[in-house]
């Protein structure tokens, strides 16, 4: 097997983790939380999302939380921004990244955002082309690319098409998502075996949540087949187990133990991580998934 | 990567997992779990260990377990047995297997065994000698292969010196044992080109505990190097987070999960083997680290 001599984590936690969480964490804790988090040595951070927060109650005080964190040179603070209202919010508060979403599965965009895949492309058109006017870079997500929660497997034409649409608008890198933490080593395979015939390794990266375990075997086949970047929240936030079907991000400290344990650099400091996943736990209010923190707990 | 067609997984559960753990399970419960696992379709279950109950009191009715469960056609029952004493025990009670093991680190084998390998090796020589003229298969563990809890690092060429000592006492297979959890999969890929060139894939077993997350990783490396033999746990018992330093197996349940998604042959039943765990997390009266198992309870 190859692997890659570096590795880029890109913190989600802020979003994709807190998202996922009941509990509401104070605007001044998630500001402490994410200036702590660029203290680790992560080059991106996902700070927040600007959707209706009528949607997403959680993350309601995007703008104050973007307005108060110390900005550290060096590092990518990004949002997600489901359309041209988003866009507006975080184009007035400055960040650096925005990120745009699509799923491969018509019902899951159905019931994430309300649209059709072709009634929401040319929205997301238009607001990738106005981020990149402003000078910001932009991020695509694809969802559900191993399975969906509603139609199950899905095709890969279809993420094909995805992908290509989205990089046809201009997104710099393009996040592959195992949205409900389903996909297996030997899928990761199958499926960047084909999609790396078509795009570019340094422009893809994956997003797995652990669902099921097989997140680090998901990431160690992806490495082998050359892609360097992954998606990943502290503590494995996101997967309060008193939610149905809900399932956290692979854990960044598991994520990055194994990689340092095999050599790969990755410019983050893992004692540090691990406190800001303390951080967050202590936050949450319950025991998060990390194996790292389960051992943190145990020695503790 | 390369897959094997199918995967035989060893059920340690019943002795690895119980013995790290502080409730004792009742004899009858002990029993009735057996049964249950016996009737999952795996092929081998190491029910208990005949070590002096002083040691490890959770395995204390040893004789009593074996001697009350069900023997299922086609099921190797094997018991771990540390010296003459604890063979004769296994050989009244017909085990069809018995297992002995051997550290790599001296420091290892005298906290563990209060003996060093030179003094251990000719008692474990006898009692592989008078198993096999007994007529039962034998299986060595090596453990601390990746990494011992009080030396650090281990060496190779004493994983080999131990291996092939092992082998030429007559044992059919060796299950190379992460004891701590340590293993990273860049290291078992070293680990295993070193080994492979002196013995048979199809004689050894790898033995992974998943403190740190990178068990299904490990899995798949050893998978991709040639091994088609795991030992695990179901729900990952053995990992009692109240104490310092202990780490469950890698769960069954979750290696199940991603052998079948991946296409994997092993023959047993997912439904019946997670049924096997929720019954045993039942009798623990603690939530198992397993994912799946977590699923299950998001679900249920």
């Amino acid at each position: 097997m190859n692997w890659p001599a570096s590795v880029t984590i890109k913190e989600v936690g802020p979003r994709d983790g807190l998202q996922n969480e009941q509990v509401f964490v104070s605007t001044a804790d998630k500001i402490a939380w994410i200036n702590q988090l660029s203290g680790t040595g992560v080059t991106s951070i996902e700070i927040t999302s600007f959707v209706n927060p009528k949607w997403i109650p959680a993350l309601a005080d995007a703008a104050e939380v973007a307005k108060g964190i110390e900005r550290m040179p060096g590092i990518t603070y990004s949002a997600l921004v489901p359309n041209r209202q988003g866009l507006e919010r975080a184009l007035a508060v400055d960040m650096d990244e925005v990120a745009v979403f699509m799923s491969v599965s018509e019902s899951h965009n159905q019931r994430n955002i309300n649209k059709s895949s072709s009634a929401a492309f040319p929205i997301l058109r238009e607001v990738v082309q106005e981020a990149l006017s402003a000078g910001k870079s932009v991020r695509g997500y694809v969802s559900t690319v191993f399975g969906c929660p509603y139609e199950g497997p899905v095709s890969i034409d279809e993420v094909i098409r995805v992908s290509e649409t989205l990089f046809d608008m201009g997104i710099g890198e393009l996040s592959l998502g195992d949205t409900i933490g389903i996909a297996n080593p030997q899928q990761v395979q199958r499926v960047l075996d084909i999609l790396l015939k078509r795009f570019d390794a340094n422009k893809l990266a994956l997003h797995f949540h652990d669902t099921r375990g097989t997140a680090l075997a998901n990431i160690v086949v992806s490495m082998d087949m050359g892609i360097t970047t992954f998606d990943a929240s502290v503590g494995g936030l996101g997967g309060c187990p008193y939610a149905l079907g809900a399932s956290g991000n692979v854990a960044s400290d598991d994520l990055l133990y194994m990689l340092e344990a095999m050599g790969i650099q990755t410019g983050v400091d893992q004692e540090k991580l691990l406190a800001a996943a303390i951080f967050i736990q202590e936050k949450i209010g319950r025991d998060l998934p990390s194996r790292n923190l389960q051992v943190s707990r145990s020695n503790g």
